[in-house]
């Protein structure tokens, strides 16, 4: 029988200490703490994991963290939507995004050619040098070869990377490195979708296969492997991941973070509970579903979780 | 100056009524009475309508819903995640899903092959079902040519599903009939991407060209047109449609149906005030964004809003 | 067995045949539907009706609803803050609130003299006016006596109201003669507070006893008698209700309406389910919970349960 | 201007450089740090600050928190709801909570005496120790004498507790210790309430004056003093402490943590900035709303807040 325990400040006390007392807190602390758990346990076990994220994460500073935490071991395949694709393209480039608030004035911001995505500003000119990026980039892909599943694409992408500054902090880059695959089933959505448009106007022999990525994902793991998932927010990245691992039999370890409840039966609020009844969680998995903001959330359980496993030898360098 | 009044049942009154009364209630009642009147609107300009909506609504019994819709000419341009597409071939051939409960025993579930969306049960065998309908369909498709996008393919499908007795209840079929395009960005997220994959191990020369479809929605619309949108959910599907306004000068027309709020910066709690910024929504646009679930909202809105049309001789029969 | 069922429009159809379809839909409408049903099946055994309901509702136009709910017998006790005392009684001598805006700007309305409640506009004048109404009201209560229970101040005050052209729409109107006491355990909380301070400064032996009213509120239902609980949205009001039911051994009949999820432990979020483990509700209650915003889901529920029972001969005219 | 920023894991990296990170990280990551950086302000202006919580955040562990932050000087006046009263009764007497589940079955739970509040569990015996708690303490009061406003009655009661070894992380013994009222505009609505009444009926002219309290709380600052809020949740703890502050001219800093949102015009959802079209909040006030699970964001905004304090000076020991 474990008890709620009064929680009490210490003075500099670190974000694992914190993480370790919320555990005996209630409501989402309580979650929080044993998802964090979740993915000590997937990690030692040596499962593959799986970590989805959606784009509106990359805009925000979790960027580098996805970059970090993929290099540190901690992802084995990602999925993300194609704007995370887009975004981590720019920033690696330099680019940067100004902290703007919930509340601006929208026509204002229209007018001075700044893009809202809650309180994070984007300007044009961000997406003008993607742009410019892009272009020679998928001409240097066609020129290896005229077909192309969008996570092959990526891998070269991360590799053109690799000579800039800015790889530390990149997801293609440091996925590259690790030789992490990145799977976007929806690679059109988006300013690279358009992107691709206008190359594929210039070269029709020019092919994204999107089902060869089916195959892929499908291949990263085995039935007999033991399968984690970290799904944070929803969409068809969410998807997409547990998708995978329902075909090999599902996960044995599952953590989900997302702001959206059940009630509408939709996929950003289906919880790791659902997940049971059709097979992408396994019945007895060690399954968490924490209901919180992904950029306050995520890092609180993925600290916790990384110290832990540093502290007993489990974590790269 | 608008003023709150009482709301009062009057017996038999109708659901136009009552949206009316809405009007004037207070909180999201208001808002979705604006949502009517938004949709009105944007049918008497003549707007084409991008309709996006995610495949749990589909597995609800709005899919009978969205084929009216279409049929009655409110849809000009369609959006969807690949389970709508699956559910609603599945549907046509005369699969049934079971009401269900969000507190249902998920592992017994399991053990007995249903699976559960929110407080719907959809059977193993519907998928099986699936199975034995989508090869032949992709055969006959092969056939044709070896490159086909998916709006073309979700054409040809409906073609074959004409025949069918479910027809009139069927998204794909009413579509294809009325001439209103399908897109569908990740169509490899679902069970027809499994079977893609099969299909392509066989016929290596078969290609889905999602690129194909960046260019077909682009092309769907003008910029001199005026365009509105309906969004239901969020998902790649509302960011897709409004991605394609966007890129033709913005919609002039926009109602967003969603349970999720802006605080996380997801696309599903997007605004339409946030849509300003990008230029997605044009700055003066008549536009509405209405909290709740899209099971209740959307034929609330709906029904007003066709039935205002039809007294007012907009409506198709 | 159940299945799902595609809706459809029937032109001119009615709230009633559209909650009726509604029950075949899915997520929330199928709810929505439940608990239509309950309250059919609370009315029909002749249960006690406690009705709780917060401030922001009376301040929307569900005020002559509650009015009318109670008129018609579907409520015996009424549980609510005090806000919602306060504005039956402006709205009762006249007051009008006006349709406004989320996105008001607010400094700009608090230089104007208007409060905001989400998209309602109330003006400084009407809370003056409150002023005025109040304070005979009191100096005639305190004429009658010193020591007054909350649920008697609200029931003289209804009997003043009933002179009013407005009684046919008050809360407080047709709760008085109904013979249905108000209950507010937290009477001071509000512009009724501050009134009450300053006559309390002038007569010091003016008491307001609310213990005497947990008594009351104890002593409308027995243990024997069937109970049921219609709770919309959270706060005192909603404990309120459902502790009394507890105390005589629980509710058989419960509806909860609310937009809180369970996940931080609220009270708005509670739910039906986790009632029973308190003896809230019995353990085998029909008991049914829907989320969404109470000004559409509300009277949705209430007019086909109340169109139900008019045909089935249980409604009082 | 200001840039988001990558964020990084640096190991052992402390709560209160997280929460600095954060505030480049986005969505309600900044929002928290603003929040963070508006509690260090009110602090170092000498406002006044009231501190509203609701009673299942004192079910949980953050009751050590909040008499830990009463003790540090960090809360001038509280305001909560009765059951966070009675539950910090139990605690200071020894009585402990289980952590549960959010899934238990809870008809299990009813047959064994437990009652659940989201993931925490509640036994009945803890609330028949807490009739034998509170019987012998009104009496002394009554002893004492007959009328008692309900923030006198808690300072008695903290007296009380101070002898108990719990004294420490009681909310009740430390705001006693501190000269912090605690104001409780409902305070029947719990099992205190039953005890008042049963109390009453023995002696009939025992008085609870909740109007006494009204004077209390507007007395406990002047128009002329800085005023802070920081309301956690909803109900009416957060109303009263800013109805409190409107009075005395509205608030100069403010913080909100909610999982609500501003939709369905409730007071949990309400923002800052709709409370600065009331005057409760002043319009050029420093205000901040964060949405997020009040276990979690509330320890991290005030952990950030009191280490920087400490650091400068502004924190009592």
């Amino acid at each position: 029988m474990h008890y709620i325990k009064d929680f009490k400040w210490k003075e500099g006390m670190s974000v694992s200490e914190f993480v370790e007392d919320l555990g005996q807190v209630g409501f989402q602390s309580i979650e929080l703490s044993k998802a964090a758990g979740a993915v000590v346990r997937m990690k030692k076990a040596g499962a593959k994991i799986f970590l989805s994220f959606t784009s509106n994460m990359v805009t925000s500073g979790l960027r580098g963290f996805f970059a970090q935490v993929i290099r540190l071991g901690m992802a084995d395949i990602v999925v993300t939507t194609v704007g995370g694709i887009e975004e981590d393209i720019m920033k690696a480039s330099g680019e940067r995004f100004r902290i703007g608030s919930f509340q601006a004035d929208d026509v204002e911001l229209h007018e001075k050619g700044i893009n809202r995505v809650g309180n994070i500003f984007v300007s044009n000119e961000s997406y003008m040098k993607f742009e410019d990026l892009i272009n020679p980039m998928l001409m240097k892909l066609y020129e290896k070869k005229k077909r192309w599943a969008p996570s092959e694409m990526f891998r070269e992408i991360g590799l053109i990377l690799e000579g800039n500054e800015g790889c530390e902090d990149s997801i293609l880059c440091q996925a590259t490195k690790k030789g992490v695959p990145i799977f976007c089933p929806a690679i059109t959505d988006g300013s690279f979708g358009f992107h691709l448009y206008l190359f594929q106007q210039k070269h029709p022999d020019f092919v994204v296969d999107v089902v060869q990525d089916f195959k892929n994902i499908l291949f990263t793991t085995t039935p007999d492997e033991a399968k984690g998932v970290i799904a944070l927010g929803g969409s068809i990245s969410k998807h997409h991941a547990i998708l995978a691992t329902l075909l090999n039999g599902g996960a044995e370890y599952a953590v989900y973070l997302t702001t959206a409840s059940q009630a509408s039966g939709s996929m950003s609020g289906a919880t790791t509970r659902e997940a049971k009844s059709w097979g992408k969680i396994k019945d007895d998995a060690d399954a968490s579903t924490v209901i919180g903001d992904v950029s306050v959330m995520f890092p609180l359980v993925m600290i916790k979780a990384m110290e832990t496993l540093k502290a007993e030898g489990f974590l790269g360098d």
